[in-house]
């Protein structure tokens, strides 16, 4: 049916205005602009006006929050092989029985563990003290009783690889890169492979060990771990972070030509493998049931903190999703399918496994809520960025564009990403099932201060800009299973 | 001399509305009244002008920020007895020499060192993973391979002196009780005896060991620490603060009824005595040079963080305000003495030698730094309690308000505290000498996220709020060496 303005205005407040964002060249803000372009009527798709009517409904009484803390509270860390690992694959498929999703499972998942162990960063000279750091994820221990070495510093990964082996050779190299802060959270893109790359090729260069600089955006006394990677083939060496107030105290010492000692102890090995699982729900579909419409976050987290921006937020997101579309008074004509994917952090085991079993059952769309718990505040959607002609911009997604503009949600013109998680199924064949993905992109300008460290803690989370994020989410997932055309 | 108010318009910034002050029976505030009785011409004593020229250069040119990165770089954590104690003694007498202050030294005092070791606290059950926690200061160590017991919780110290010892006996107790947040900083008076006294209370009832809430108003992962006392005669249990964050968990579970065990490994234990020092420089005083104006500050620091806000900014800020009195082109009557006490957090021995050694100089006033970076807000004089009636307000200490009331601080009818390291020389004989205190008091509304933790580094300190303590700070003093009335 078509919904006129005053019908929509009544029934739902979160999208009072409607057709806020017709087919325009610039992406939609909810600026004076579009709320005056609101007062005009502009004929929505049938499916429009259930999705209003369900986003209206889902702006009182999200229980979003309330997921974030019955995840943290019950798996508290949960990095892949660890004993949080399947106290969070228990409550996740508890969690989602109690909230009726239906073909509720726990996939099995292969895991390689990393074990943090204990671990000493300490400065011996020219202060003697400890510095807040913490391993990379992957990283090989130091010896027995650890090891000494004086620091050299680099700013850059270009400056690592010109630095001369006489300089990095039995030293232990610093790579002092500072990360953006940006509310896209590109800053990150540009400063990680720092994290990745630095100790082969510090190794190569004969460094016995790299610290770095902390990725992220705070300047406080928390180290950020993460994922590295050791090249195949070169020499492998310890690698931690060290917490941004830190590395600015080592970076003024070095510059005033102060030696700087460093003793690391890092018990970090192999926990071999382990058991764990992605797991799935379903919202069932009528008509389209075997189309698939994938909600994805992933249920593992780093071992500092508890993981509740990364990703207790990005699971409480698709599962409450999925339960406002479970209660929509139109049920979905495709099936919404939410997984917590495993492993994520440390291997995407579980995501290779979710394509392996699943690549051949048609999947419609993807959308991965992966970054924490801040707005939404914009759309992006595919064959856009091929279609730079505003005239030309895609039907497709219009209303699906009109129906977020009034949440603040604006329409970018660039290619959706999809995520980590959703990666598999979003490559293109051979590799993966080219599943189409729609990024609900929400701010980042807080997200690196906590992600990775002991401080990614429920109490760090909002949830008015936690409900948000869940509410584009949803208007998104729901219009995918209504929308055939 | 007497000085118009055109004249100091055109002088000093800083203290552009000479006056705004009168006797009144209210604080006053820097606001639109008192702007408006700062038209008024009031006749202010000859060293006001001096005290706002001085006041309203040091407004530009302050280099308050830098000492505090000065004494964290070449320091660190400097706890009474550790490695940093003699770099921070080092750095305080070569700084004060290079700053011009006369008959600079080092005083040496006998501390007893406390050391905290490594240590570890782990939750068994219902979640194993590790919390943020440090000892207490003081605190015994666990014994080898560390304890394990079963948490009972009270929310009060009243809670815990009434708790049956049936609950009580083989197990740990938390005491979580959360500590206000507020400009005056009062939670902490309220919730600091939790963490002296907790440990003693609770052995008495068989429990072996304790964890408190950290006495601290953020709700990250950084635990505060701080000193504890074991009662005389009572038997000794280890004691330790969990963060905020991880108090909200382990309350939580306990309130839905879940057992919870905890793993404690403490290697806290006496360090022995060791050589510490005062750190001493002065600005001589003219014709009143034996009567001397305390100017202090503690030198150590706890030993997670860096001692930036607690108390490298009490330091900073007495020791810039000497160095800008030494500039003056009035010089002063009185002698200030800049004093940088050794071990105030750890056991006062510092303070304690000072009187031994100084009790019998007169000493015309005190004034202690030791709040952190925060804006000065309040002035608190002495003999204004006593003495209700507006009509009464000593004139000794009015001139002194009006100079401050345009930087925004107000004359609050308090008696002064002067803080712990003016203690022994405050109090009255025969303990003391009676020494009379003024308090400028700082806005303490983040100074308990940051005390006592990892978390008090640099990064943490803001330049404006500390100058602005700075130039009260400097206000007071050289209104007290010049004030001979």
């Amino acid at each position: 049916m078509r919904l006129s303005c005053s019908l929509v205005l009544g029934l739902v407040p979160a999208l009072a205005s409607c057709g806020a964002a017709g087919p325009r060249p610039e992406p939609v803000a909810n600026s004076p602009d579009s709320v005056e372009e609101s007062a005009v009527l502009v004929p929505a798709p049938a499916w429009a006006a259930d999705v209003q009517t369900l986003v209206g409904r889902a702006s009182e009484g999200a229980r979003t929050y309330e997921l974030v803390e019955g995840l943290t509270d019950a798996a508290g860390p949960r990095l892949a092989g660890s004993a949080g690992d399947p106290l969070a694959v228990a409550w996740g498929t508890a969690a989602m029985q109690r909230l009726g999703f239906a073909n509720v499972r726990a996939e099995p998942v292969t895991v390689r563990a990393w074990v943090r162990g204990e671990e000493r960063v300490e400065v011996l000279a020219p202060v003697p003290h400890r510095l807040a750091a913490a391993a990379l994820g992957g990283s090989i221990g130091t010896p027995p009783g650890g090891l000494d070495g004086e620091l050299v510093r680099v700013t850059s990964l270009e400056a690592l690889r010109a630095l001369s082996p006489e300089l990095a050779r039995g030293r232990i190299v610093f790579v002092d890169q500072r990360m953006a802060r940006a509310q896209d959270g590109h800053g990150y893109g540009e400063t990680v492979p720092v994290r990745g790359q630095s100790a082969s090729i510090a190794a190569g260069l004969g460094a016995i060990a790299v610290i770095i600089r902390s990725v992220g955006t705070d300047a406080t006394r928390f180290a950020h771990t993460g994922a590295m990677r050791y090249a195949d083939g070169a020499p492998q060496i310890p690698a931690a972070a060290v917490s941004n107030a830190d590395a600015d105290v080592l970076g003024r010492w070095l510059e005033r030509g102060e030696t700087v000692r460093l003793h690391l102890e890092l018990g970090a090995h192999d926990g071999g493998e382990a058991q764990s699982a992605n797991v799935i729900g379903e919202i069932p579909g009528t008509d389209r049931a075997e189309e698939i419409v994938l909600l994805g976050a992933h249920l593992d987290s780093w071992d500092l903190g508890r993981g509740a921006v990364d990703d207790g937020a990005g699971c409480a997101i698709v599962m409450e999703a999925g339960r406002w579309i479970r209660e929509a008074s139109t049920r979905p004509r495709r099936t919404v399918r939410v997984v917590l994917f495993a492993n994520e952090e440390n291997g995407l085991a579980g995501a290779r496994a979710y394509a392996a079993a699943h690549h051949e059952e048609p999947h419609a769309l993807g959308i991965e809520a992966d970054f924490g718990d801040g707005r939404a505040w914009a759309l992006r959607t595919p064959d856009l960025a091929d279609r730079p002609d505003p005239a030309a911009i895609s039907a497709r997604w219009d209303p699906l564009a009109r129906l977020l503009a009034p949440m603040g949600v604006v329409w970018q013109p660039d290619e959706p990403h999809g995520g980590a998680d959703l990666g598999p199924m979003h490559a293109p064949p051979p590799e993966g099932a080219a599943m189409p993905v729609v990024d609900v992109v929400q701010d980042g300008t807080r997200y690196f201060d906590l992600h990775h460290t002991a401080n990614d803690v429920l109490t760090e989370v909002d949830r008015a800009s936690l409900d948000h994020a869940m509410r584009a989410v949803l208007a998104v997932a729901y219009a995918a299973s209504l929308d055939v055309e």
